[in-house]
This record gives C-alpha cells, structure tokens and sequence, in this order.
C-alpha cells in the first residue's frame, strides 16, 4: 500500500512500514508519546505508516495500545492531523489505555476489561471498557465517545444558559470527544475515582469551528475519610493545574465542591477534586495542554491510594456504609448530573455506556445516621463542609 | 374540656366523650368506617368529641387507629368538617394505617411500621411510616403528607404546561394532601407496589379555591411474570373504575402504561395499573368517591399476591435479577417520576419521606441481557410490549 496522504497544510507521500509517523510541526507541542508495538491484531484501515517525504522529525503513533481502533477512519486522522479533533480523539484515546492498563495491574483476580466499541446512528461512536465483579474493583468503567451530528434544540438552550450565544432556530452541527471513567473499587477503604475530559465544537453549516470549548474534572469519594490521601489526591490536581495557571486550582476546586452536591441532602458527594466547563482560553492549544496534564495526573492522583488500601482489613459494617454511600452517589448521578441527564435525554444515546457509572450495588436505608465520633460521622462531616486540602 | 366548634355550617356544641362523632350530612354519602378503639396513647389535642346538639345522625371518626395525629388541628377538623382538604386528609390518614395494618399482618418476624410525624416549616407536615429489614419486607414506606404554602413559580410553569391557567407572576396559595405507598417485598416472586393518591387545591389570596384536582394511581412490577396475578391486580383496579366511569380503566390503564416508562431503555417499570391526575370531572363530590374507591381497592389488589407467594422458594439467581429490576426502580424514580423531582426540587421538603420508595439494595450489572427463553426474558418482553390484563 503505498499513496499520498495530507498532513498538516501539505501533500507528502506515505509509505506503509513499520509505524504510523506524522511530520511534527512547531504548534504541535507534544505529539505523541505512544510507540506502535504490533499492527497484528488492530485491523486498521491503515495501521502504519510512515511519512518519508519532508520529514523533518516524525513521531509515531501508537494505535495498538489502545483499548480499540480510533473512532475516526485512520485517513482522516492522518489528514487532520493538526486538527484538534483529532488531536482530542488521540489523547482520549490513550488516557482510556493508559487507565485502563493501571488499573489491571492491580486486580487480583485476573479479571480484564471487557471492550465494547460502538457505533451511533447520528455519527460517530465510542469505545465502553467495564471491568465488573474483579477482586480489587467491584466496578470500574471507562469510556471515550467521539460524537458529532446535530444539536437538539433543548441541549442549545441549555449551552446558550451557560453563556454561549449560539443560534437556536437553526439545526447545529457539533462535535464532542471525551474520557470518561467511574471506579468504585471492592475495599471500603479505596474511594471512588471519577474523571471525565471533553472537548465540544459548534460548527457552522460549512464544518467550520464557530465556538469550542474543554471542560472535565477529577474527583474522589471516599467511604471513610483519610486525610492523606485527600491531601495526595489534591496536591497533584494542584501539580496539573499549577504548571498552566496558578488560579486555575483554587477556582476549579470550588467549582468542584459547589458542582457534585446531592442538593436535597446538604451534602458533597466526595472530598471533590478539580471541575471546570467552557474553557476557551488563553488558547486552544494551550487549553489543551492543560487538558492533557490533568488527565495525565489522574493516575498519579489515584493509583497510591488504591495500591495502600486495597489489602487493607474491613467488616460488614464497613461494607454496609460502603453501599449506603454508592446510593448517594447513585442520587447524584441520576438527579443532578448534568452529563448523565444530557445523555439520557438525547436519542439514540448508549445508556449502558452512561450508566457504567453506577455502582454494582447500591442500598437506601431510611433514616440512616451515622453514630457521633464515629468515623462514618467524620466522613459526612467533611461532605457538609468542605475542607481545603492543599 | 367542653366547648363551642363548628361543624359544617353551624355551630353545635361539642362534649369530650368517648368518640369524636360528627353529623352525618347528605353531601357525605360515606363518612367514616372505623371507629376509635381507645385514645391513651393518641396525645391529640382533642381526641374524642361527640356532637350532643343537633345530632340528627352522628358518625364516628376513628382517629386512635391512625399511624399519627392527624396533621391539621381537631379544632380544624371539626369545624370544616365537609371541606374537601379535611375529608381528604381524614380519607389519606384511613388509607395509611389501613395498609399499614394489613401489610404488618403479613410480617413475620415481628417487624413493625417505624412512624414519623414531621412538620413543614412552610406550612403543614406528614406522617412516614417505614418497616425495614424485615423477613416478608425489605422495605415499605407509606407516607402521608398534607401541606400548604406559597406554591413556586416553576411549579406553576409546570402545572400551567399540563393545561392550567394559573396566574404565574405572584404567589399562589396552595393546598396538597396525598398518600403515597411503595412496597418492596423480600421474596422475588411478590411483585412491588406503588400507589399514590392526592388533592390538589390552588387558592386566591383568601384562601378560597381557584382550582383543585385529583390525581394517582396503583401499579405493579413484578420480578417474574404471573399472569394471573396481573389479572387479578388490574381486574380489581379496573372493578374499582368502573363503579364510577365505564370509561375510566381503559384511559387510565393507557395513562399508566404511558407514564411509567424507563425511556432509556424502552421499558415499562412494570405491568403498570391505573394512573390519572387533573381529575376535575365530573364533580368534587363524585371525583372524591373514586379516588376514595381506588385508594380502597389496594388492598384487595395486592394483599392475595403476596399470601400467595411470599413463602415461594427461590435462590441466588432470583435474588439477583430482582436486585437488578430494583436498580431499574431507582432509574425511574430518580430520573423520570414528576412527584419525586417535584419533591426533591421543593425547598424544605422532607427527602427522606420521598425517599423511602427506593429500594433497600438494587443492583447495575453493565450490559445485563436475560438468556432468551427464560422467565426473566418473558418479564422483560412485558415490560417493552405491554398487555392488555382484563
């Protein structure tokens, strides 16, 4: 096989070997950090390739390692290159693996993720990765969606409530890419992980961008509270947030905080993390990179706590309060998430992709209370009033 | 402790006794059908009174067989005695303990209905009563609530979307009384039930009504199908119905089938029942009778359902798969059902009363598919093509 192919602004002539290599260009920070290891079993369109002509450096991708084939067709990846679609569409795709690989380090039971990749209707599709009834991880799910078709009125109106000033008597293309992940681990002592990183385009008629914007977090919910591990959890949050603006963490953990509250009870979901939505500055490329750095951190943010605690000695009635507490959680979700309600709401959607966010199970006890002093009682303390951490 | 207080129209004077009876009027084909037993451990301010003066017929009211105290004051009670928001209130707390009583009959570990009176700040409050961790209930809730206050202008908006014409730009009095009932049996193969009734009353500044209506319903979900049961279950809905409207069953059976739906998953919660609300026609009076009749006919519906199967055997398997048709309960509940969105949304409101109709425990297996051919396919077919049961 053996053809022209664009990169970049142009034409230069591709040859199949041993890897997929892209010109690397000076807007393109960091390219890729991936290596292709085997094309075997990727079945690919075009699974490698390298660019001979007018290589000025090149950088490999590597397709194999993640959980499935990228949503977008390898030509046109290899075409837009630059795009940040393509670009956003890569590094979902490889935090996806990368999480996923980690996490599979550490479940005992040789239980692996089970990869679903889907199709949409409208357009586009995603790759659901669940690991479900492991020995480490009761359940832990996670997914990336590449998306685009056209706006439903109702999710307009609710963008142009945020601020957006998009027109809403017209059908509007757009494009969304995102990771997403829920890990609610066996062990009462390991929190609840979340994570979820997106980037969303308006496009005119044309496909032209007319508005872009990143949003996503990271956010633990402990069962009982260990203030280390809070203090790790947020220290490197802060680490990812501090390298691209110093206000970005204090901002974005109060947005945190004020975003997961199970409003009906006064309460947090979690001891928070980091949340932001509409982020369209300095740049998009350097609002990328911040992207980038805080989906990177989330396995250093995440994986001490899980390797210090997953061994770590419990009873029925830590259990029990573990469930107590994934009911609230399941509250959150289902009442007020934003995420979860859109995706719902919108037709054609793959509910068991959203829903992989729940728990496994979950209990309601009326009236539950936790004892005074006790540390059920420390934990909801913290959830009613958030604390800093760093 | 004697007296002055007003029933109906006129005054008639009232004497402490042993029974608080009221003057049987015309308009009040059906008065009261229990009677007090003994009011030692009532605690109400006036707990029996009987009409001495003008008692061309006298009807006792039953208020010691109750889960509480009436929420409005005797002095109230008795002095509008034939105002629709007392009889509603009189008919709601009879329905409550009626059930209560009957579904107690069925535990047999000795459990009993835990009862919590609680107060609106707002105005009016509620009885809860909840048996928990039992052997033939995992958890039933049936609460009462009557309550009153300054209805929100998003909850006029709404009520304005469903075809009212209420003023939306300056506080609406409002009047609520409701039961609302949900059952979750221990045993797989005793279906859960819900059933809700209500009086709605907006007013004018003065408190004169602007506009009232009823609504609710009864229906069942069932974790394996029995078709007799669901016979039986909608064959006493629909006796009920008919006594009042030939028509009513068949439009209220449809209603049902119609609201209680997972959209998401293209699922009915169950195999329905009946379901209204704006029930205006075609007077109070007669409005009244039927909901009184549906809210009568819980009982018979469910009570040979549960006799007959709460001692089924079943194992591991049935657990299972009711824990996860419990987690499709909780979907519905969380994301679709207006009453608890409605409730959850209202400043003050009392989350743990709206609460209780969730499950103890319900379970989210990730791509979960029954095995084609078996009795949990033959539930879930029902459950996306609805039947016809009389």
């Amino acid at each position: 096989m053996l053809g022209n192919v664009f990169i970049g602004n142009g034409p230069v002539r591709a040859i199949v070997a041993s890897g997929l290599w892209f010109v690397k260009n000076k807007s393109n920070q960091k390219a890729f950090t991936c290596f292709i290891a085997s094309s075997a079993a990727v079945g690919y369109g075009l699974s490698r390739i390298a660019v001979a002509d007018n290589a000025q450096a090149v950088q490999p991708i590597n397709t194999d390692k993640f959980m499935g084939s990228p949503i977008t067709s390898m030509e046109k990846i290899v075409a837009n290159r630059d795009d940040m679609k393509i670009r956003m569409e890569l590094l979902i795709l490889r935090i996806q693996a990368e999480f996923c690989r980690a996490l599979e380090a550490e479940e005992t039971s040789g239980a692996r993720f089970r990869v679903d990749r889907w199709q949409r209707k409208e357009g586009g599709g995603g790759i659901s990765c669940v690991l479900q009834d492991g020995q480490v991880f009761e359940k832990a799910g996670v997914n990336i969606s590449v998306v685009h078709g056209s706006l439903p009125p109702p999710a307009v109106a609710q963008m142009n409530a945020r601020g957006k000033h998009l027109p809403e008597d017209k059908k509007l293309p757009f494009f969304a890419a995102g990771v997403s992940s829920v890990v609610h681990p066996t062990n009462p002592y390991v929190p609840t992980i979340h994570f979820n990183y997106r980037y969303f385009e308006v496009q005119d008629q044309d496909g032209r961008p007319q508005g872009w914007w990143f949003g996503g977090g990271t956010d633990l919910t402990p069962y009982y509270l260990n203030e280390q591990d809070a203090r790790h959890f947020h220290s490197t949050l802060k680490g990812a947030c501090d390298r691209h603006d110093r206000t970005y963490y204090s901002r974005f953990k109060k947005w945190c905080d004020d975003y997961f509250q199970v409003k009906h009870r006064g309460e947090r979901r979690g001891v928070g993390g980091i949340f932001f939505d509409d982020i369209n500055t300095p740049s998009k490329e350097k609002a990328f990179l911040f992207v980038e750095s805080c989906a990177e951190a989330v396995v250093p943010s995440y994986l001490p706590l899980l390797r210090q605690h997953k061994d770590d000695g419990y009873g029925y009635a830590e259990r029990q309060w573990q469930l107590l507490r994934r009911g609230r959680y399941v509250e959150f979700n289902l009442i007020y998430d934003r995420g979860t309600k859109f995706g719902l709401f919108t037709p054609g959607a793959r509910y068991e992709s959203i829903l992989m966010s729940l728990p496994l199970t979950a209990r309601w006890e009326y009236m539950h209370a936790p004892k005074a002093g006790s540390p059920e009682a420390k934990l909801t303390e913290v959830l009613k009033n958030p604390r800093d951490w760093v």
